[in-house]
C-alpha cells in the first residue's frame, strides 16, 4: 500500500507533539515536512518544540519556521494558561542538537506543493496563517492540495471565547481564506475532540508501551490534564491535533457529516467562529467535511499503537 | 397559594396558542393579559390568532395590539413555512367575536407594570420587540418587572441560520436591550426545547382528553409536526414556547445554569446570535438562567394537566 | 400666507435654544409643541433648559419629555464639554415656573400626527431617538409628516469621532430607522452648519437689538464660543441647530443636493457615520435633500430679523 | 546630493503609468525595481502594462510580479470603467520584449528589504497586498522602510463607493496591516489628489515636449480624461498616483498634517475607508502624515520636467 505523503503544520503545544509522534513512524503515512506557526506559543517557542519533539523521537524530518503572527489580527494570542510558558511544558528533553531549515516555512509549502503531483495532503493543527499566506503568495496551489485535514473550529460552543475555539481564533482571516479555497477538507472541530478525553488512565494505560514515545506522551498529557482541569474543571483533557492523523490513519474511527462552514471576521464577540450549516438552512454547497463522532476506543487504540512503533526502533 | 400574576407576550404561532392554553386556566398563574407582536406571521395575523385562541378557550383576558415590526431591522423575518399563511394553521375556529384592546401593547405594558406592586411575571414567547419598547419609553419598568421568561437564542446551533434562534433572529437589537437590562432573567433556548419534543404518540395521548383544550392541542400539533418535519426532517417537533409556562407553574422540571448572555447585533453570519458563555471564559457576572435540562416525562404530564383543566369549565 | 405647523424635536443645548428662539415668533411658522430628549445633556436637564428658554422668551408652547436614553447602544453621549454641565450654560434664568406636560413626548408626536391632515414638519435638532420610537410604535405616522428637517450627520469629517456627527452618534440605530422611513428629508449637517459660524463678531451684532432674545442668544453663545475655541481650536463656533429653522423659514438661503443617505450601525470605527452618496456611484434612489452651500450673510440677517421680532412683544 | 532610492509597488493603470515616467529618470531618485499588484486591472495585465510603459521608456528596471489578488476579501474589485479593458488604454505599444523576472514580487521585497541599510523608500500605488504580504512573512522589515509613501484613502469623500477610495476598498484588510505597521508614512489621498487636476489643457501643455514621455503621458491622459468625465462628470481627472513621486522629488509642493489614520474592515458600508483623525478628537498618537494641500502650478512643472529629462536620452 502507498504510503499518504503529509506535510504538517503545527504550533506545538502538548496535543501537536502527540500529533507528531502518531505521524513520524507510521507507515501508512509519509511524513515530508514539518511547518511551524505562532499560536500555542510564539513562534520561537512552537519552533523550538518541535525541533525538540522530532530530536526526541528521531524523525528526520525537516522543520519550517513559518509565520511569527497572524495574517491580519494585531494583537497574538497563546494559550500559556494551557500549555505552560515554554508552549510544551512538562517533558525535560535533551540539549536541541537539531536545526530548523533556512527557507521560510510558507515558501517550502508552496515549492513543495508547485512541484508535486497533487498527491499531498496539509495536516493543520495550529492556527491557519502559513496557509492562507501560501494560498495568497501562490493560488495555484490549492488545486495541488489532496486534501486539508484541520483541527479547529466549532459547531457547538468555543472553547477560548463562548463562540470561538482557540486555532480560529488566533487566526481568524486565515481561516477564512482557507475554508473559502476550495480545497477538499475535513474538520475535526471541538465537537469531535471533546471525545477524545484523555484521562489519568490514559496516562496509565500509555505509560506501559515504555518507550521514549511514551514517554513523551505522559510527560505533556500529565501537564495538560492538569492545566485543563483547571481551566475548564474537566475531567480530563480532549486531545485535539492528533485526531487529524487518526483520521488519516483510520478514517473509519471518525464519522463526518459535509456542512457549509464560514468563518466570522467581524471584530464583535462572534470574532473567529466557525459558523456551520449543520441543518442546511442555508441551502449552501457543503465546503467541509466536518467531523461529528468519533469511536474512542478504536482512537485510543491507534494512539497506542502509534506509541509502540517506537518500541523497534533501534531495527529501523 | 398566592397565583403569580403574569402577562404573556406572543404571537401566535402554534406553540404560542399552547403557552396560552396552559397559562389561562391554571391555579398557580393569573393572566393578566396578552400583548401580541409580529414575528410568527404580521401583527394583523397573530393578533387575529390570539383573539382566536382565548374566544375558544373561553378565556376573558384582554388582548392588546404591539408592535407591527421589529425595532431597527428593516425587513421582516417571518415563519409561515413552519406555521401556515394564516400563523396558525390547523384548527378551524368559530367566527371572530372578541375584539382587541384600544390600547396599544407597549403602552399597556408600561402602565400595568408601573401601576403594580414589582409583583408580574413578564413571560415573552416571541420577538422581544414591545418589551424593548416600553423598556426605552419607560426604563423605570425594569425594576418593576419580578421576572422575565422568555423563549428565545440558543447555545448550541440556531434554527432559522446556523447561528440564530428564529425569535432573536427576528429583531435582535430589542433581544439585546431586553438582556442588558438587569432584570431577573430565565431563558428557553433551543437547547432546551429541543427536549420538549411532541410528536405522534404525543397528539394521541392528549386527544383523549377530550375537550376544547385538547382539540385546540391537537389540531395545531398535527399541522406543526407535518411542517417540523418537512423542514428540519425530524421526528417530532419542538414544544418551544409552553416551556416558559411550564418552568412557571413547576421549576422543578427544567435545570437552569446561569450564564452571562450576549447578543450579536452585527448584520453579519451570526446576527441574532445568543452568544451564552457556558464555559465562564468571559469570567463575567451571569444575567440570564439559562435552561439546560428538562424532565421530559414530568413536563409533558404537566400539559396533559393543564388541558384536563378545561374538562369542567361549565362549573367554573 | 399660511403658518407652516412644526414640531420642533431637540435636547437643549445652546444652538437648540437659538432654533427655539427663532421658531417661537416667526409669522411663517407656527411651533405646535416642543418635544425633549437626552443628547446634549441628559434628559431631566434638557427637558429643564427647555422650559427656561421658553419662559425666558414668553413663548406658551407646550414643552413634552421624551425618550431619556438612545434606542439601542447602552451608553449615553453626552456632550457636557461643550454646552456645559447644565446642557445650557451661560444665561442666568428666572426660576422656572412653566412645568412639562403630563404626556409622553413620544405618544404625543404619534397622536398629535395621526390626528394631522399630513400638514405638520417635524424639526429634529438632537439624537432622533423620540422619532424613530414613534416611528415603530406607531408605523402609520410616516406618511403624515410633510417634512423631516434634522440637523445631524455629514458627508464630511465629523465631529465627536473623526467619522461621525454628535446627534447621530448619540443614536446611529434611529438616525438609521428614520432616515430609512420614506419620509422627505432635509439634512442640515456639518457641512452646512459650518459655514453659519457664529463669531465674536456676531455677538457683537446681535447685542445690539437688546431684547430679551438677544440677551438669551449672546449669553448662550458666549459661553458656546469658548468652549468650542477650546475643543476645536476654532476661531467661532458652528450654529448646528438653528439652520434647520432658517431653511424653514427663508429656503433659497440654503442650497440643497439629493443624495441616498444611510448610517453605519455597526460598532466599530464608523458607527453613527451618515454615508452620502455624493457623486452617486451607488446609483440608488436619494432619500434626503442634503443641505450643501448657505448663504450667510442672509442667515445671520434672517437670525437678526429672528431676534427683533421680540422687540414688540408687549403688543403681541 | 544622494539619489533617493526606491522601489515601485504598483498596478499600472494610467495614472501609475505617469508614475514610474516621473520615477525613472530623475536624478533625485534611483528607481530599484517595480513589484506590480492586482487592481486596477487583474494581474496579467497590470504586469504587461509596467512591462511596456518601462521598455517604451526604455527604463532598464526590473518588473517583478506580485499577488494576483487580495489579501482577504473575496472578490477582487477592478476598475476597467476609468483605465479600460487593458488597464491601460490609450497608448499603441510596440511589441513586447520586455520580460518580467522569475522572483515572486513578495519575495524580492522582501529580500531587497532585509539586505538594504535601511535607505530604501517604498512607494505605494496600489492596492497594498504585496507589502502587507511582505510584512507578514517577515516582520522585520518594518524597520528597514526609510518610508513609505502612499497614494490610497481619503479624509473626504471615497471615489469607488461614497466611503472609499479605490486602492484601499481593493484590499482593506492589507491597508490596515500596513498603517498600523509603525512604518513612516505619507498618504496621497483623493483629499490631495483631487487638487492635480489634468485637464484638456494639461494635454496640450505637455505635447509640446514631443518625446516618448509626453506621447506616453498624452495617450494615456486622453483615454483617461474621457472616462472619467463620463464616470463623475468632472472636468478634469485626478492625477493621483505621480503625487507619489512629485513629494519625493520636491517635498515642498505638498503641505502634509500628521494625522491618526486607520482603515475600517468591517465588511458593511464604510469598508476600506480610511478614517483620519483630522481634528484630533481622539487623542491618538498619528501614525500617517496626511498631504492635505497641493502647489499645483509647482507640481504641473515637475511633471513637464519630468518629461522633458526624456528628451535627451540618447546621450545618456
Amino acid at each position: 500500500m502507498d504510503r499518504r505523503k503529509i506535510i504538517l503544520d503545527c504550533d506545538p503545544g502538548q496535543d501537536d507533539a502527540i500529533a507528531i509522534l502518531l505521524a513520524g513512524r507510521h507507515p501508512r503515512l509519509e511524513l515530508l515536512g514539518i511547518t511551524v506557526v505562532a499560536g500555542n506559543q510564539t513562534l520561537d517557542k512552537t519552533l523550538k518544540n518541535a525541533l525538540h519533539v522530532t530530536q526526541h523521537l528521531g524523525l528526520e524530518v525537516p522543520v519550517y519556521a513559518g509565520a511569527s503572527r497572524p495574517l491580519v489580527r494585531e494583537t497574538q494570542a497563546t494559550a500559556g494558561e494551557i500549555h505552560g510558558e515554554s508552549g510544551l511544558d512538562g517533558p525535560v528533553f535533551a540539549p536541541l542538537a537539531k536545526k530548523a531549515e533556512e527557507q521560510h516555512g510558507v515558501w517550502y509549502l508552496i515549492e513543495t506543493l508547485m512541484a508535486s503531483q497533487g498527491d499531498i495532503t496539509l495536516v493543520s493543527c495550529g492556527p491557519m496563517t502559513n496557509i492562507a499566506l501560501a494560498m495568497r503568495l501562490e493560488p495555484k496551489i490549492t488545486s495541488k492540495i489532496k486534501e486539508l485535514v484541520f483541527m479547529g473550529g466549532a459547531y457547538g460552543l468555543g472553547n477560548v471565547t463562548p463562540a470561538a475555539e482557540f486555532n480560529f481564533y488566533c487566526d481568524p482571516e486565515s481561516a477564512r481564506i482557507v475554508l473559502n479555497s476550495g480545497c477538499p477538507m475535513t474538520m475535526m472541530g471541538l465537537d469531535l475532540t471533546a471525545q477524545a478525553l484523555c484521562t489519568w488512565e490514559t496516562v496509565q494505560r500509555m505509560k506501559k508501551a515504555s518507550n521514549k514515545a511514551a514517554e513523551l506522551f505522559c510527560d505533556t498529557m500529565s501537564f495538560y490534564l492538569e492545566r485543563e482541569g483547571k481551566q475548564y474543571g474537566m475531567q480530563g483533557g480532549p486531545l485535539h491535533d492528533p485526531a487529524c492523523i487518526a483520521y488519516l490513519i483510520d478514517p473509519a474511527c471518525i464519522k463526518t457529516k459535509p456542512m457549509y462552514v464560514q468563518v466570522d471576521t467581524v471584530q464583535g464577540m462572534n470574532y473567529g467562529r466557525s459558523v456551520c450549516d449543520y441543518y442546511e438552512v442555508m441551502k449552501k454547497k457543503p465546503n467541509v467535511n466536518v467531523a461529528v463522532t468519533l469511536d474512542a476506543p478504536r482512537f485510543w487504540d491507534l494512539v497506542e499503537n502509534g506509541i509502540r512503533l517506537y518500541d523497534e526502533e533501534r531495527e529501523r
